[in-house]
């Protein structure tokens, strides 16, 4: 079976080529693209680079970029040819045969079609001299060609067999142009595939390409489409990845690698799924056979169960906000300092051991943190198999308390999968034995032992937030896109007191394609690491969100075990009757409970807080009413104000 | 005489009103902006916010913004009305009496002119009753209104008392429209002028105007001009700022306030010179006197003195480089642990003691740092009076060694006014008698007294790098725009092994007209701290480049010394070969002694470095031929992988 190669340009990734190599063949690609500033500041010479590319399994599959080789000026062309020959010595000692051309950006390119595809011609007359070849591409800003039909006219026009095109994915989609073209194309006389996603954003295309780009699987392109198109065509050469993006060229290599990889295992799963909707029945060819796909695994059944790491210093007071919000202490631990809390059939472990306290490196923790949210499904093994078919690490764990031990208790039977979604927060896929091997770790309350609730303020869990830090943002949304298969909506930035947040909604559909099985709502954390937490960020940023069904009665019944709600301003009361003109009675019973309010076309959203435990984190108390879709962002700045204010 | 009132929009800065307040009155402001949404967070009744603010003699000059006023629908505009009564409630306990209101944005703004005029006139009648008025502003993306002739059309249409214009220099500029119309609305009809700059950028104009507004002076519109027009019309209500920024929203509440009153400074300053070289004579009429001129100081006449904290671990390092370049020690002082290192006309003191050690709060310092840089001028004090009409702390310093002390000795005539320029480096406008003063500090080797070298390798210091925190970077650029009159280059982004670069140069031309007296390049900083110096930008940051006249000789001479240059690999010079067709015989003698070249139309530029000395600081050595005028970045990326090596 042929399988996809995979490649990468190395300018994708941080540090120098001693560093790049390595990380790229750890990572599982089989080849990548030699990008010459990385290649002119290394002291290895072209053949200490084959030599070492070579040791690592690694082809060297693309020289690139050369630019601007065309020209009105004759002398100037001639120039040019010089310097291409100039690459083309480097390129035979790198034992590297295809060079990157791209479409000339400047004034002097070569206007007339037929001119260009001559000049093509004579350069790749040169390259096939050397048993070399061209890789012609449309720059989305070239000041002539820039887009890939006319890349491929000219291609075309030239006829030379050592001169085909490159297609990158940016180029094409950024300018939103229709990929569906590329099947007229000839598969063999497209010479290079570079697969590139990025974020939606309303910028010039040149700066948005150089420094906003992303894998794919963690922007929003259709990328799935535009493998299809290129599948059909007959293309098979590898598919790399040609990523310029700030963050990534300072974060750690192999983590970077890592996921660059899993990108092209996820376009695979996500192209595979498009060849078969297009073709029933499958295609016979070895269209099908040469893509990856997923496992797939059992539903998610909802969030029935969060573990938060408060240390033995935020303990006391997450206790009394759990216990003020209806949960009771049921048990603790018979080895570790946990505490199980209960209400309805949900279930919160407070860890308040020293410990297991999550920190980044050489920095303090903020803590409570959320370590944990276990959600139900009933084949756990099912999304071990899945997770590591996407290179992420899932496994089984042992019981509570023994679940930090490097070796996973294989007998211990806990019937739970562990993925770990963030550097600080793990996803337990919890299977039916999981609840009583759990409990049998507890020292239980009388009555405690196989109990459940019938009454609950909560229906369940509605959303729950995570801190990201800047530099892993992709990554998480990749893992949950692929792994997870949830659905980012758009993004949203809020302002507030201390500066920007920037939000990002994912959502998993339940079974019954009712409301959201699991929601998550990202907050980018600005830098590499923790830091900004505690002073930059208070209030902002990681908590969890309950859903009920009437508000008021909830509400009340808080306030009836001492619940004092967040402190809304009556400011806002007044704002609100300007906005959505409610009544005084209803806008007075809301105020009475910190209860805040949105709306969209709908349906309506009434959701309370908690002030932060500790700087960080808090809970959140929701009412969906109708089919409102959002999470009350509009009102994001009033409660981090209030809640800068109440700590 | 009618001084310009400056006023600033709360939005502009971080923390809640409780925080912005104090620091807007502290800035030194006449009045500010209410900003809705701060006051909708606010705990304080509108009573409450207005005594506040009178406490500390702040006016509330407007109340915004307030959107989406006109509709097609009938009803619907019925419904804006009374929301507008609600906003007008708030004005009126607050007794802020002018209320901005933006051109719509939504499809069911009214298109027809002069329905327009007749419900904003009904609006403006509203408030009429009230004792209010209504600013009427052009969003640059308003679906109908989006500019300000054309807001201005509207309003002259609806010919009421209380409906005038707002005009947003933003909104204008931002578009490339032409502001000089503006001296056609008669003065009294402006009701209100919101400054902002912006960096050049190409990107959708509502998130630049959203994200990366700055303070007049940070950016890059012409608002000299645009102030002129202004003036020109008659307008005599407040200068008032409305910035969204992210970075400020995130820093410091006090210094950003400062910073936007300077701005408002350098702005009347920059006005003031418009105006009048408009007028000749001078105008008579009010408009020069009611703006504030800045007091010229005594030229500037090139880099004589550098001071490098290196503390103890890093002195040896450094010593041996500057020994190595040609520098000898002359001398020690008499008190510190103070080195005096001299070549030429230059001298560096090296400040090996671990007390004045300079460090960011709670973070190990990155040695060596550059603490001082040392000019020429004839007239120190002058600059000390420059420094205070823009608000900016400059003071004459005591001799070397007390110059930390906290009261400056006024006494000791040391001939040095001293301006911070940023946390880490101040620059020393020294005056004739300084050298004197300082080498008595000094206990000077034999001959050293009062010698000067009559050869040297180096004609001077061709320019100093500094590295600037990102969350400083605008307010530094603020400062050496008015304070020191430099002028910015354009920007470059430089890519290299571990991250993006942001540089920008600024250069203050020397009174000849000759080669720069005072070149600086900035290097932003990735966060709010200098904790990622040396970690994540290890050869980055931070050097000083000596001018010679034949780098060859100066390399051969250093070399004579055991000068070992930055090691740069073969493959840059086949590179440059490929490129600029150099001979051979250069490109050898280049790679023999570490040389690195670029050219331009105008001339051709020659340089080499040292590895760096600790983790962040490094010297180059440039040639400049001809009218080069850059720096060379196109070989950042080069010379950082190559420094990433050697250290």
């Amino acid at each position: 079976m042929d399988r996809v190669r995979t490649s990468i340009a190395t300018v994708c990734l941080s540090g120098t080529l001693e560093d790049k190599l390595p990380a790229i063949a750890a990572a599982g690609f089989d080849g990548l693209e030699v990008f010459e500033p990385d290649f002119v500041s290394s002291p290895w010479s072209a053949e200490e680079l084959a030599r070492r590319a070579a040791d690592l399994g690694l082809s060297l599959d693309l020289y690139q970029p050369f630019r601007d080789v065309d020209s009105v000026d004759p002398e100037e062309f001639a120039r040019n040819l010089v310097r291409a020959e100039r690459k083309f010595d480097v390129m035979e000692r790198l034992g590297c045969d295809t060079l990157l051309v791209c479409s000339s950006t400047l004034p002097q390119a070569v206007r007339a079609d037929d001119r260009l595809a001559e000049q093509l011609a004579v350069l790749a007359d040169a390259a096939h001299r050397r048993g070399l070849r061209i890789a012609y591409e449309a720059l989305a800003w070239g000041a002539h060609v820039n887009t890939y039909r006319h890349s491929w006219r000219v291609v075309e026009a030239a006829d030379h067999p050592a001169l085909g095109v490159c297609l990158d994915s940016f180029h094409i989609l950024s300018r939103g142009d229709d990929p569906s073209g590329i099947r007229d194309i000839p598969g063999e006389k497209i010479f290079f595939l570079q697969l590139a996603d990025a974020p939606a954003m309303s910028m010039d295309v040149l700066q948005w390409s150089r420094h906003y780009r992303n894998f794919p699987g963690q922007g929003s392109f259709d990328l799935a489409g535009f493998g299809a198109h290129v599948e059909a065509a007959g293309y098979r050469g590898p598919w790399s990845l040609e990523i310029f993006n700030d963050t990534f060229r300072g974060s750690d290599t192999g983590r970077t690698a890592a996921d660059a990889h899993r990108s092209l295992r996820y376009l695979e799963a996500e192209v595979s799924r498009r060849v078969r909707a297009e073709a029933a029945p499958p295609p016979r060819d070895d269209r099908r056979a040469r893509l990856f796909d997923a496992p797939s695994a059992s539903p998610l059944e909802g969030v029935v169960s969060l573990r938060l790491a408060a240390g033995p210093g935020k303990s006391d007071a997450l206790r009394t906000v759990l216990g003020r919000l209806g949960f009771r202490l049921a048990g603790v631990h018979r080895a570790h300092d946990l505490q199980l809390w209960r209400h309805g059939g949900l279930t919160v472990v407070v860890d308040a051991s020293a410990g297991t306290v999550w920190t980044a490196p050489g920095l303090p923790a903020h803590l409570p943190v959320l370590t944990q949210i276990g959600v139900r499904s009933s084949d756990p093994e099912s999304w071990e198999e899945r997770a590591r078919a996407f290179e992420v690490r899932a496994r089984e764990v042992g019981l509570p308390g023994a679940e930090g031990a490097s070796t996973p208790e294989r007998g211990s039977a806990s019937d739970v999968v562990r993925l770990d979604m963030t550097d600080a927060t793990s996803l337990d896929v919890r299977g039916p034995a999981s609840a009583a091997a759990w409990e049998a770790a507890f020292e239980l309350y009388p009555g405690e032992r196989g109990w459940e609730d019938d009454v609950s303020l909560f229906t369940g869990v509605d959303h729950v937030g995570l801190a990201i830090p800047a530099d892993n943002w992709d990554g998480v949304m990749l893992l949950l896109r692929s792994v997870l298969a949830m659905t980012p909506r758009e993004g949203l930035d809020v302002t507030d007191a201390v500066g920007m947040l920037r939000n990002r909604a994912l959502e998993r559909p339940a079974p019954d394609g009712g409301p959201g099985a699991l929601r998550l709502t990202l907050s980018m954390v600005p830098g590499s690491v923790s830091s900004h937490l505690g002073a930059a960020r208070r209030g902002g940023i990681g908590h969890v969100a309950f859903a009920c069904t009437d508000i008021f009665t909830t509400a009340a019944s808080m306030r009836a075990r001492g619940f004092e709600p967040l402190p809304i301003p009556a400011n806002y009361y007044d704002d609100l009757d300007a906005r959505f003109g409610l009544s005084r009675e209803l806008l007075d019973r809301m105020a009475d409970s910190g209860i805040l309010y949105d709306a969209d076309s709908d349906g309506e959203f009434f959701h309370l807080f908690t002030p932060t435990v500790g700087a960080d984190f808090f809970f959140e108390v929701v009412q969906r009413v109708g089919g409102y879709r959002g999470y009350g962002d509009a009102n994001a700045a009033v409660r981090l104000a209030a809640q800068l204010r109440a700590t």
